[in-house]
């Protein structure tokens, strides 16, 4: 992989040359070193820390232990924490001296289950090596999920104690492993730890780039409602020869109350719903739109035909900026093979709703449950569940920690760092701002062919070995911000 | 048993004196006899013929064997007949000479499955007797469908063998084995055995009455078409943060097409679904809406609390001459415990429309999928199934057959005979009408609450017992038609 990016090119990094001396010593450790990384990387990969099933909490345990012991091997003050759900790992070094800044890195060490199994190419704790569109990629569960991404900041900050001996900044790292089941431990966790886990600025590594040349750092996350509603009409199951036309089907009741969610423009018809809802500033709409072809990324890692949402904005607008209202299940009556003459007894939906800033998830969930019962056909009854609820975030984008991270990303990729948004959540991020009052800087390497909680994810050693480099540059770059 | 009824009760019989004292001999030995007759009915019960689970296929032929040889056992001649599925039984009685009436009956011994097993409260082949609402009742799967109702004629046939040696008419009995598995081998059959199959009228039993006073005589059956559609939007399922608004949400699609299948008053959207319904005339409707609290029965037995469907029409029209489209089967996504915030690649649908006289099924079935293709959304496709069509069937009411069996039935029970329709499918006496050119008069003797297909399948002893006398007394009835 040596080929990808040599010192030579660090041409634009805005460090000064003492700095980038220093800097460059280690980017070339780096270099040289990077297979090492990567046999560390599938070492890390074997181990099924799968933290939603109960069945894998002693291999969670061991993954967490496995990194403990790494991080100590590099130098690092590392504890594993007993949890009530499976241990946080905290690491810490303050070789910087003192008056240094101190920077959180958080990431997680747990990963999603595998089903279907069957759809893997290859095992997916086998971490194997194989050759993809960007070269050599590393398949397995996890692989960008996040523990190759948060090897990208073990790695720079290992060989930054390996060349100097010392790091440019004071350093707390807090690796989760229930981020794939809930996070129940968290809030707790930060709570009880707050004065040690106290740092200046933190970054955050789970999120995505733009692509493999364009380096991104994401400063919106959109919040979440979720529900589940059931709908009950007769007591028990019925013969639809003996009963369709005389009672209320409840799947015929749930279609066409769901069916009302969305208008012909795709606008959301909950009262109240837009109450809240901003639209971002022209030029940020002009930013985003000028990333890139987003609708054809979006169709070919999704596998649609056609891109589709709220008339009037363009697909990152609607991704990143535009609140949306989406069935994630939908069950009733008889769904096996063939033919069953059955009116259900129930019907049910599990319905979310992403939520962008401003919107008070609380108030978006009871309009959410309003607009169900006020639809609640005669004689039937809602079974109403709320599922949990999470805020919108907006990182503050003018800090000197996003600014000087962006230069750093800069200085090793081919395209300069992008400021962009994300569909998705990322609940710590808003504890984070919350309990510790520390703003995330949103750093990731993955791309959207990743595969993500599906069979086959992978991780492109390309961005691997970028963001090692880049986390590398940015423990040099925050070295520069007096605090 | 006996204190039910009591040969002095069928003074309102038309036969006349001669055939009432023959028909009277044999009721009385069906009040002697009852009791064994309860007995014979529990062995034919404690037979687990189930049709549709291939595990169960020894016992479906040991049940076709019983009924055999117990209709040998009366004097028939009876035969077990194999099949490409389970068997046929056919037995017949010459015994009233060339010149009387040929009747052709029609039962079926096998039976659904019984899951869910738990909710039995007794085994579902111990067929143990236990008091009820109505007295005494027999609880087994098929004790009502079909075992019990089939039972009536049989030992009506035995009575009238066993006092006078003979039978008032000619007799042929055609026994199924796969009316609850998708009758497979009816037609093959019967167009083989069409001869031997031959008769001037047939009864089918395998209906219900209006309540255990009130026989019926069932004139109209609903047809049926039964589709699944499945649509498909993205390539896989999507996690609904990094595509929810950018996509088409296949759930979100379902549902918002098939909420479009009936308008606010319960009509259904299809182009052209109603061209070919006609209203039934005002007498019928008056006579329907005569038979008492339809909409009170039909809450009780279904547990709905309110009645629903098209408006302008009573709920005995809307079960009997108005057509429906019902969602039987609904499913998407994520249907486990708890949240999954996935989008899923598919939403699919079992949809199933009962039809009424004159409706053509295959146009209906186009008129359908013409529905849905007509809403497909940009960039996705439909997967369309069919699963069968029925027409709907209504048969003459000015038969002589009719109106003899009316009044036969009126002679056995405490109110008169009434004239109904059923919701459901009975695709058996189509075939009867198209192959064998025979009118079938459905009577039967079920109630609303026999649990059919559903756990704790019960038969009231005296519906069997009026059942049994009633049948004897259709036979002496019968012989009074000239042919």
């Amino acid at each position: 992989m040596s080929d990808v990016v040599t010192p030579g090119s660090l041409g634009r990094s805005d460090s000064n040359s003492k700095k980038s001396e220093r800097l460059q010593l280690v980017l070339q450790h780096i270099e040289t070193e990077f297979d090492s990384a990567i046999e560390r990387l599938q070492t890390f990969l074997k181990i099924p820390s799968i933290s939603t099933n109960p069945e894998y909490k002693t291999e969670v345990r061991r993954c967490a232990q496995y990194i403990t012991n790494d991080l100590q091997s590099i130098g690092l003050d590392a504890t594993l924490h007993n949890t009530n759900g499976h241990p946080m790992v905290v690491a810490t070094d303050d070789s910087a001296g003192p008056a240094a800044p101190r920077v959180l890195y958080y990431g997680h060490y747990d990963v999603q289950p595998v089903d279907p199994l069957d759809e893997w190419n290859t095992p997916p704790f086998d971490a194997d090596i194989v050759e993809g569109t960007h070269g050599k990629r590393i398949v397995a569960r996890g692989a960008a999920d996040d523990k190759g991404q948060l090897m990208t900041f073990v790695e720079a900050i290992r060989a930054w104690k390996h060349v100097h001996g010392a790091l440019p900044v004071r350093v707390v790292i807090l690796l989760e492993g229930e981020e794939e089941s809930g996070s129940e431990s968290l809030v707790p966790f930060l709570n009880e730890h707050k004065d040690e886990l106290q740092a200046d600025t933190c970054i955050v590594c789970d999120t995505g780039m733009w692509n493999k040349d364009t380096p991104a750092i994401t400063s919106r996350l959109r919040g979440l409602v979720y529900v589940e509603a059931t709908l009950h009409g007769p007591s028990h199951d019925l013969h639809s020869g003996s009963y369709g036309g005389a009672v209320v089907n409840p799947a015929n009741a749930l279609t066409k109350i769901l069916g009302e969610l969305h208008d012909d423009d795709g606008r959301i018809q909950i009262d109240g719903f837009y109450d809240d809802v901003s639209d971002v500033s022209r030029e940020q709409v002009a930013q985003w739109n000028a990333l890139g072809d987003a609708d054809a990324l979006t169709l070919e890692s999704s596998g649609s035909k056609a891109t589709y949402g709220e008339r009037g904005y363009s697909t990152l607008e609607r991704l990143w900026s535009r609140p949306t209202c989406d069935i994630n299940g939908l069950w009733s009556g008889y769904t096996g093979e063939g033919a069953k003459t059955v009116i259900g007894a129930t019907a049910s939906a599990k319905i979310s709703c992403r939520l962008v800033a401003h919107q008070k998830p609380e108030v978006i969930k009871d309009a959410l449950f309003a607009f169900l019962e006020e639809r609640t056909p005669t004689g039937c009854t809602w079974d109403l569940k709320n599922f949990g609820t999470a805020p919108a975030i907006a990182v503050p984008t003018e800090s000197p920690w996003l600014a000087v991270a962006s230069e750093a990303l800069s200085s090793i990729f081919p395209n300069r760092a992008v400021l962009i948004g994300t569909g998705g959540s990322i609940p710590v991020v808003g504890e984070f701002q919350e309990i510790l009052g520390i703003d995330a800087v949103m750093i990731g390497y993955s791309l959207d062919d990743d595969l993500i909680h599906a069979p086959n994810e992978k991780f492109d050693m390309i961005c691997f070995h970028r963001g090692i480099l880049s986390q590398a540059a940015i423990l040099e770059a925050y070295a520069s911000i007096h605090v």
